[in-house]
């Protein structure tokens, strides 16, 4: 039964399946879900609906039905009220939740790759309706703003999980089910074998989320696994658990409704007192790791969890590259909205900006000094954070205490080591929620010899404009602190065709993808799904991109049988 | 110009190529070499020329034009003449050997996949042309009888190779060069990517070639490095230099002639008293290794080598279930051929046979009781090897002496421990060899509880008759000793399909495969490159499949570009 519901999903999914390939394949823009929370795009009272769906979670028990409950745990605070949300979730016994997972995995691998793409999708799709819900959980737990918290925590999320689906499912068609194999063997003549292939998953695969992007790294994650035939236990960041056992509640009664055993998909949530992530990695049933959090715990991870699969993203000092500029306004603007976008609290966001001494050059031949960018950069900053309702639809509200205390520290810092502060940060007044913890980016210029101040993620609003002898020295470094100390997103602003090159070349060799010329049109550190590689797994800021075949082809391996025919049938 | 020359290559090779994608996709029969030595198949005078060409070779020194060369090495003793080869190799100082790489891996990985296959492709097809000369010289280090160091260590090797290009292929065919990107942002209109993309090798792969099959798993894991942009030093064992030289030597020929880098493939010779396999795998610039070898040494690198990537095929005690005989003179001709092959020195060979002690069901519902039976099977053995001519061509020689130890070390403790011996081993004189270092299979008779005696691989010719309560403790015996000790090759012996689909299920839940009912029409352990998943990953016999895609998806990683069209443009 449940295989008969499967494969009716398959057949209801397929077109968006066949789109999914065919977009992985041409890296146009595709997408199965609806980006926008426009009220044009949705049915009368979504959105209100939405909101009351998250506002009834509210200071109760939020059950998911999972076996091995022993106690009730989860004390998230809202960035935006300050104030606990009062849901409380399962404690579960970790040994309960990896022996079922390991029970319902042996049923999920008798499906087949289409049948298990048919239920992956269907899942997609019951996460997508609750979308509004979604959106205001990430809101008040993240602290994203609304509608990054609709679209880059709803359908872009969405997209990067159909995107390993996909892949999963590319990898899985790679072996056929059976095949007939003919050879002669000298005097023993013809002989024929029937073969055939199983594939099979690697086993319990333990998804370890972040704060800011509850679901980002979360779905690619999931359907790779699903996929590839492993049951998935998700562990969300103590101030993230809603995001994340909303999700695991819709994707097990997905399951349910399709005849399968829920416990494919299993949360584990903790509290910052008393963590249980290093618990669940360390699980002789722990097979696979997928993790997205800081670059120290990522280390740790790739160090310590060696008998494991480990995929990991964790962050980077995302340089920027600047020799001139084309469109000035156009470029600024697209930098200072880099720089702001929920308050840099990305794995995109740019952090270091390399100036040469001399300036930046500009249309006509013409330059702008290194001060004066520096300084249009923080005037548009300033601009673009000086009205509360545009700092709110722009930088959301800062996820966690720490990062104003970043702020604090490297402000010193950069004024003890001679440096200069260009825009001080300030905490804007959200206009709906006036206890949100906010805060505007902190523009500071300090020389290139000072990588101590900026040679490492700072998770915080903070622009370094850092002076560098000339424009090839801007980009030795900024490709260096790409190679050394990870990158996910850099950029480059020029004109000339051949620094472009040489650009490209020393990037490649630093093992860092970069985004050249981008502009207001568009955020400049957006990351398409089926488009953009996200993460190139070559520097330190994560081992493995997300979504490619490397992605998902080591999580199963195939099993075979083979048989002779008999002799009369092969001559 | 050496993109030129490759991409002529890849034109002339084209049709192999796309024959390879499709036996890996159909895993139907197909090799673009000749495999027997036959006269009839090659120009008069090939084989004996090819005897010449290797025999010019002894007692010289053997140059291979790398840098770094400190002193000579090589003290090669061939197992069936007992004499020294007397040819000394090139030592090389690893750093100078790893620079080397490094340098050439820049050039190599302008190159296309296309053009890349083209290069290797030529390189397969000029190893073939010396495969008369390469068949002596496996024999005389690893011991093989003359047609399996022909076709073995010949042609099915290279096709083997073939299968990790052709998947390399597939993996690079998924990431396009380019691509145009379009999407709808709201108030900012449409705007359209330009994005490009570059794949990049991980950096230099070590490869440690085994002693008894020097070539083999070599093909593979140098087509699937080169093809992904990843230089390949080849460590040989002290005892196989010589084949590995010869084939290092014809690739560096290849990329000479295509106008490249010869140092795309180096070697690293040592001798057993002074090994250079740990300084080669924890040298700072090693990113991957491929190794085949002890399961010892093998998890150590697996636990020791975390920083790299690491692909490992090792060994197990492969099992085989006997439940009933459809054919039993043809059935237990296959298995005594599996127990003499190559004297059992095979990563596939059979050793330890699982008998219900009420004994083996036959057609016609009769039964052979456990006795029966192990004797049929040591007769036949007996048989096989009793005229030296046959003994030869089926047995060939021993590579190491600690092979004759293990037989005699075996042989007393299982007569301490009230086993039984069924045949004794012996020394067969070899007709063209008189000095050979050989030895028939040692049969023995055991219980099922005795696993001491038999739960790992023995590298030596010796079948275990193990005495199981019934057919159902022999299968789950079988698939336990593959789960927890490893296996390479597992066998059924049954007619009852329900008992077949049983014992499927259990070794795939062992993560092992299995050969069901192989009789002696053909080799029972031969595996066809194209068609067979050589080595599951899943159990301690090894990481890794040789080939599928993960074999090859990790060795290289995706960086990309994008650059926003000019907003004109885009509208």
């Amino acid at each position: 039964m449940a295989s008969s519901t499967a494969r009716a999903l398959y057949e209801q999914h397929k077109p968006h399946l066949e789109a999914g390939l065919a977009a992985c394949a041409s890296r146009a823009y595709w997408s199965p879900f609806v980006e926008s929370p426009s009220g044009k795009l949705h049915a009368p009272g979504r959105a209100e609906e939405g909101l009351a769906r998250f506002q009834a979670l509210l200071g109760k028990p939020y059950d998911l039905g999972q076996p091995g409950e022993t106690g009730r745990i989860g004390h998230e605070v809202s960035p935006y009220t300050g104030q606990p949300l009062g849901i409380d979730y399962p404690d579960c016994d970790p040994d309960v939740l990896f022996a079922a997972a390991r029970r319902a995995m042996k049923d999920w691998q008798a499906l087949d790759a289409e049948e298990r793409a048919g239920v992956c999708f269907e899942m997609a799709f019951a996460l997508e309706e609750q979308a509004f819900a979604n959106a205001h959980a990430t809101m008040h737990t993240a602290g994203q703003a609304y509608l990054m918290a609709f679209s880059g925590s709803g359908a872009n999320a969405l997209d990067r999980g159909v995107e390993a689906l996909v892949y999963a499912c590319k990898a899985l068609r790679d072996v056929p089910a059976s095949a007939g194999w003919s050879k002669s063997f000298g005097r023993g003549g013809v002989v024929s074998l029937d073969k055939s292939y199983r594939t099979r998953g690697r086993g319990v695969a333990v998804v370890v989320c972040c704060a800011t992007f509850p679901l980002w790294n979360a779905y690619p994650a999931v359907f790779a696994n699903l996929m590839t035939g492993n049951p998935v236990i998700l562990k969300p960041h103590p101030n993230g658990i809603l995001p994340v056992a909303m999700a695991v509640k819709r994707m097990r009664e997905t399951l349910v409704k399709a005849g399968l055993d829920p416990d494919m998909v299993l949360m584990a949530a903790d509290e910052r007192e008393a963590p249980v992530t290093i618990a669940l990695l360390e699980h002789p049933d722990c097979a696979i790791i997928d993790y997205t959090g800081s670059q120290r715990f990522g280390l740790w991870i790739e160090q310590n969890c060696r008998d494991r699969l480990v995929y990991t993203e964790t962050a980077g000092c995302n340089g920027v590259v600047m020799e001139s500029l084309a469109d000035p306004d156009g470029m600024i603007g697209g930098l200072a909205n880099g720089f702001c976008g929920f308050s840099a609290q990305m794995c995109t966001s740019p952090q270091n900006v390399h100036i040469p001494a001399d300036g930046v050059g500009l249309p006509g031949g013409g330059s702008m000094s290194f001060e004066a960018f520096g300084q249009a950069l923080a005037d548009t900053i300033a601009a673009r954070t000086a009205d509360p309702a545009r700092a709110a639809a722009l930088c959301g509200a800062v996820q966690a205490q720490q990062s104003l205390d970043i702020l604090a520290d490297i402000r010193s810092r950069v004024l003890a080591a001679g440096g200069r502060v260009v825009l001080e940060s300030r905490a804007y007044v959200h206009p709906d929620f006036p206890d949100a913890r906010t805060a505007t980016p902190l523009v500071v210029e300090v020389d290139a010899s000072q990588t101590e101040l900026f040679g490492e993620e700072l998770f915080a609003p903070v622009c370094f404009l850092i002076r560098e002898p000339d424009r090839d020295a801007a980009l030795a470094h900024a490709a260096e602190l790409a190679r050394t100390r990870g990158a996910i997103s850099s950029y480059l602003y020029s004109s000339d065709r051949d620094f472009i090159g040489q650009a490209q070349d020393a990037f490649t060799d630093a093992g860092a993808s970069l985004w050249i010329n981008m502009d207001q049109r568009m955020p400049i550190n957006f990351a398409a799904a089926y488009s953009d590689y996200h993460v190139t797994g070559l520097n330190p800021a994560g081992n493995a991109c997300l979504a490619d075949l490397a992605f998902v082809a080591q999580r199963f391996r195939i099993v075979q049988f083979r048989e002779p025919r008999p002799a009369e049938a092969a001559q």
